[in-house]
């Protein structure tokens, strides 16, 4: 009974906690309100099982396949399930339509976790019944290959919740850390709008073209913080470490920091000028969905890299 | 002669060029103005040389290094160069003083490059002789496991320099990119700071714990920026492309740049925090030089992944 767990929602990302449990070796109950979502999730689901495979990174497409089942309703999704993983879309009144049915169907001690990305925990969770055993476990696409999970606790989370989770998502192979206060954006999308605000900055500056723009990052940043994150490679870059680096390049950074602008809208001649470039090389839409195949396959090789041939938590 | 190249300054980053020109096939002649720095350069670079022959990534370590000589004066090392990459101390009364040596002892057509991170060119380019055939050429380290580098020409600088000089670091395996403007920081380090400091104020406003602020990036963000830049990136997170990313998302990013911060300097308490985390992984100068070579060994299985075996632009 305690390896059920329900999965409500079955777009991109409830598709891909589908592939991380099922590995897992949980029984999976999937369920989405839309009759079309749920006819082509296990069509999904099963290419992207078969690419694994090929990929030598699960065994059998077949037996992680024989482990989700797609329900009719909600009740029947979250019938003896001890954790629910919500994938919803992301407005407010989606959230609390479903959380409310949740904390009726699905009474304590189940936890019910949220997939929310940048709704703060205290809009949507804390009326729930048994808000203590409510969190935001954030994943990021294609979650089954990029294995950071932001938890953001609500004030009523109990440590228990939070711990409980850390330990299920681990199970899985997926990192999880843990947001301590429930600011817009949490770190990851910050540390994202950072990047990007600046990025769109120097194009808008006319300081680099944006084709050169992304490669400051595919062929430079990017190679490091693939495997390092931001502190560390800091502190590699000088003989005595993080606090040295920090203090050395003190004045470089701040000299930047000082004309770095993050109170502009972006310019939308800025943003028509990476669109134009974006169109050259990908003109159509099933152009960019062919990219983002290879970007999973990507990730793939990368993953193999790190963690050798078997997707993380892999029980077969 | 036009094969013959000359590095002045034999530190991370002149060693890192001798390897790439070694390379390609180039007769490479080194000069540092410090006794102790020519002595120990060769040694060096043999290390690293052989370290690339075990990982299958060039032929013979001996071959490469035959092709470089330590040189005993600044007359010798340029003699009959027809390009030259400075690569000494950041300040610009050292950049200043070797330039104009340069400028005598290299005559024009000879290019003059200079590996400068963060001087604006117009500060030591301008009154070379031949201020025409000057630019930046600023690699990252290791130079020759990170293949971009930022060209910044100054005002002075000809466009038959610019392209000489990209075409070259292309036979080398590099990616150029030109800044058009020159800018504090250029593009590379100015991204570098947006992130750096959001990761600090996450930390410093007890947000995130510094340990799991790395994770946010080595296991989420930088997975996907290791071969696809920021805007791809976006792109990919949308049905419609770049545009239609940034338009959906437009709210949610305005909404934490409205909380972001770039006006407050660094704060000492967390800096300090971060620090004493690292110095718990890495206590001593030695963990974090053994862990240098960690990461480089990293950056050497990337680039078989994305290169092959060989190193890029590999003539042996």
């Amino acid at each position: 009974m305690d390896r059920a767990v329900a999965l409500i929602g079955c777009g991109l990302v409830g598709r891909g906690w589908m592939i991380l449990f099922a590995n897992a070796g949980y029984e999976v109950r999937a369920y989405d309100t839309s009759e079309r979502a749920r006819r082509t999730a296990l069509d999904a689901v099963k290419a992207n099982l078969e690419l694994l495979e090929r990929e030598r990174m699960i065994a059998s497409a077949a037996d992680l396949l024989g482990r989700v089942r797609l329900c009719a309703s909600l009740a029947e999704a979250t019938d003896g399930a001890g954790y629910v993983q919500e994938s919803v879309p992301e407005t407010v009144e989606c959230k609390r339509a479903v959380f409310s049915e949740l904390g009726r169907l699905a009474p304590p001690p189940a936890i019910l976790a949220s997939s929310c990305s940048s709704i703060p925990p205290q809009q949507f969770l804390e009326e729930v019944t048994g808000p203590e055993r409510c969190l935001i476990a954030h994943p990021f696409n294609p979650p089954h290959l990029i294995p950071l999970v932001e938890l953001v606790p609500s004030r009523l989370t109990s440590e228990q919740t939070l711990r409980r989770t850390r330990e299920l998502l681990e199970e899985l192979g997926q990192r999880p850390v843990v947001i301590n206060k429930p600011v817009v954006g949490f770190a990851v999308n910050r540390l994202q709008a950072a990047l990007i605000n600046e990025a769109i900055s120097l194009v808008a500056d006319g300081v680099i073209e944006p084709e050169e723009l992304d490669l400051c990052v595919s062929q430079g940043l990017g190679l490091r913080w693939a495997f390092i994150g931001p502190f560390e490679t800091m502190e590699l870059n000088a003989p005595n470490g993080f606090l040295d680096y920090a203090t050395k390049f003190a004045a470089t950074y701040r000299s930047i920091l000082d004309t770095m602008r993050v109170d502009r809208p972006w310019p939308s001649e800025a943003l028509a000028r990476v669109e134009s470039w974006r169109r050259t090389v990908l003109p159509t839409e099933g152009d960019i969905s062919r990219r983002r195949l290879w970007r999973d396959h990507n990730l793939m090789q990368l993953a193999k890299l790190y963690r050798g041939e078997k997707l993380r938590g892999s029980r077969t």
